[in-house]
């Protein structure tokens, strides 16, 4: 051994810097892997939520979420809720939400835990989030994201807007709208057979988090996953996006179907078809479409839900059976809110013409004749 | 041109052989493609359709082919279905039918064309006939099969038959089991969202042909489809037979959610699981399926409407609000009908654990011990 002192010293240190190396490599990895670690005394930074939004499906995600970061260790237990304030009956919303846990105009009965807190300042709101809930008429997109673009840097965003738009040339998905709106964000979007409701009350049900990076998909999905509220995942954020969007067009179709009582049969083959272009539509303007996108609960389980039970398939059927114009069914039937598959329709037509592939979508077509060109009812059938 | 009459004659001899045996070539290419060439003079051999069974769905495909093939140039007029003979107020069962157009027992108040002809005896049924279309409870083949054999050689055949046989080591088809009764008879399954009495008022559906044999498939989709009936195809026998008889399974599972009020999230979530669970089954067992096989109407069509609409639902419901027993529920929802999904889910229960795979189909596993074992229905969602 005392022959040879120089190589081994010199083996001892190669060895304590191939350590140190490997500890600082794994140190990096791990900090720019999950953004979690924070270097300053090695403890974890963890996730924290903000809920962009506080109406009907907002309410029922709130409670979702509120409950389940309880019980996760990496998630920041207080989940702040943006409010747009309002009035009742004297009081303040925000302040009844956060004395009694619950949004008695939006989703009464139902019962946030305490770590919901309301902020009527969407500045406030996002302070110290890292990630984002966008759930609010996408119309107040352009108001509202200004006021937290200095969070972009930091933050994920997650958007369970359902809608879409277009320019001429084409459509825009809304998550796309909020990344540029956010500087660049990356945002995934969560859709799925959710009536607000019903998963306010935990009744069964899936969903579906379209992501692009996949880090950022099992976060959200880690969120908000639950016994009641199980959701699943897919690399394909224009997919599922459309398929949130375009189920209120097929829906109408469906609509005119129980208008006109017609049987199981055929509303059948109208949410197949309806699909089957919707996943046509999704192909030819976007890249990265997947076919297992309209198995999930996205495509397939949201379709069915809505043609058998949404607000679309109501008002198409008061349509058939001639009841009004949509705008007096709108006002008699949706107390206030807003029938989202007219207005889709109409732009799907509009995108469609200007490609010159509107016969490549004949039951797409045919509602858009039915609900706006005099076409008669019954020819939903002839396809 | 006198230098050289050789050449010239050999040149036109050639031609003339040319043509001669492209002749040839096109007739014998014409008469094995479509089997409809007879040399006997050059006429076309029209094809003739037999019925096998004139239940409710049989009598309601009658009315179906029976107009359609009046308009066919290449199908003869006439189309025999073989009805089991029955005493009807001291009348018989086909002379009603064949006087009247109307086959008042199994589909009352609706007319047949007139060239559909009833026949008491099966043999006498398929004399002459191309065409078989299968149409009874699959637990007859083995007594009617042997009566026709003789057919076997130059007919092609069609199962409209949901269900499925099981051995231990795993699933038949009756596809199959018709194609082994008949001597190798080549066998076409149709299969899609058709109840049978709306099909018989010409409500708009769909349905798929299952083909192996690409020329039989289009023979049938010209036997089938019109306007209100429109009939897809593809090549696959196995995954459009499949979907026709799992189904069933699936829609006790909805069934069990409607007995349990649960809302229509959970009703999408478990027909989407259910599709998802067959696609597996059919590729476990069978080579060849295809994806698209359960985005055309014998998958996700036919499956919605089952389980909004289907008899197996219906049961099931009252299963989970306790009215009975599986057989007493029976008796006194079904009006003699059979419940084919319990069975149908047993049957499958039994294969999956043979090999050992049940838990890799955690919804067909919970409708089972429901339905079987007495789980509480309330275990339906939690999958």
């Amino acid at each position: 051994p005392a022959l040879a002192p120089r190589p081994r010293r010199s083996l001892a240190l190669t060895a304590a810097l191939t350590m140190l190396c490997r500890a600082l490599l794994l140190l990096v990895a791990s900090a720019s892997a999950t953004n979690l670690l924070s270097l300053r005394g090695g403890q974890k930074e963890k996730e924290k939520v903000a809920i962009i939004g506080s109406g009907n499906w907002g309410s029922a995600i709130a409670k979702i979420i509120g409950r389940n970061v309880l019980a996760l260790d990496n998630y920041d237990d207080e989940v702040c809720m943006w409010v747009f304030e309002e009035d009742i009956n004297g009081k303040k919303l925000t302040e009844i939400i956060n004395t009694e846990h619950e949004n008695v105009k939006y989703l009464p009965g139902i019962k946030f835990t305490e770590n919901v807190k309301a902020v009527p300042d969407v500045t406030d709101a996002v302070k110290d989030a890292t990630m984002l809930v966008f759930v609010l008429p996408h119309q107040f997109l352009t108001r509202t994201c200004p006021k937290i673009t200095g969070y972009a840097s930091g933050c994920r965003a997650l958007s369970l807007i359902k809608g879409i738009e277009f320019s001429e040339t084409g459509p825009i998905l809304i998550s796309d709208m909020i990344k540029d709106e956010m500087k660049g964000m990356d945002v995934s979007v969560l859709m799925g057979a959710n009536v607000a409701n019903e998963v306010a009350r935990d009744e069964f049900c899936e969903s579906t988090v379209g992501y692009k990076v996949k880090a950022h998909g099992e976060a959200f999905q880690a969120m908000l996953d639950c016994p009641t509220f199980r959701v699943g995942q897919i690399q394909d954020v224009a997919g599922t996006e459309l398929c949130g969007a375009l189920k209120n067009v097929v829906a109408l179709g469906a609509g005119f179907c129980d208008g006109l009582e017609l049987g199981g049969n055929t509303k059948a083959a109208i949410i197949r078809i309806g699909l089957k272009e919707t996943m046509k539509f999704a192909k030819m303007f976007f890249k990265g479409i997947k076919d297992e996108t309209f198995m999930e609960s996205c495509g397939l389980a949201d379709l069915v839900t809505t043609c058998f039970g949404g607000r679309n398939r109501k008002c198409a059927e008061a349509f058939a059976r001639k009841e009004g114009t949509w705008d007096e069914i709108e006002a008699d039937k949706l107390n206030g809110q807003k029938l989202q598959g007219t207005i889709t329709c109409k732009d799907v037509m509009v995108v469609l013409k200007n490609k010159g592939v509107e016969d490549q979508f004949p039951l797409f077509k045919r509602i858009n004749e039915i609900a706006f060109e005099g076409a008669p009812v019954e020819t939903i059938i002839e396809l």
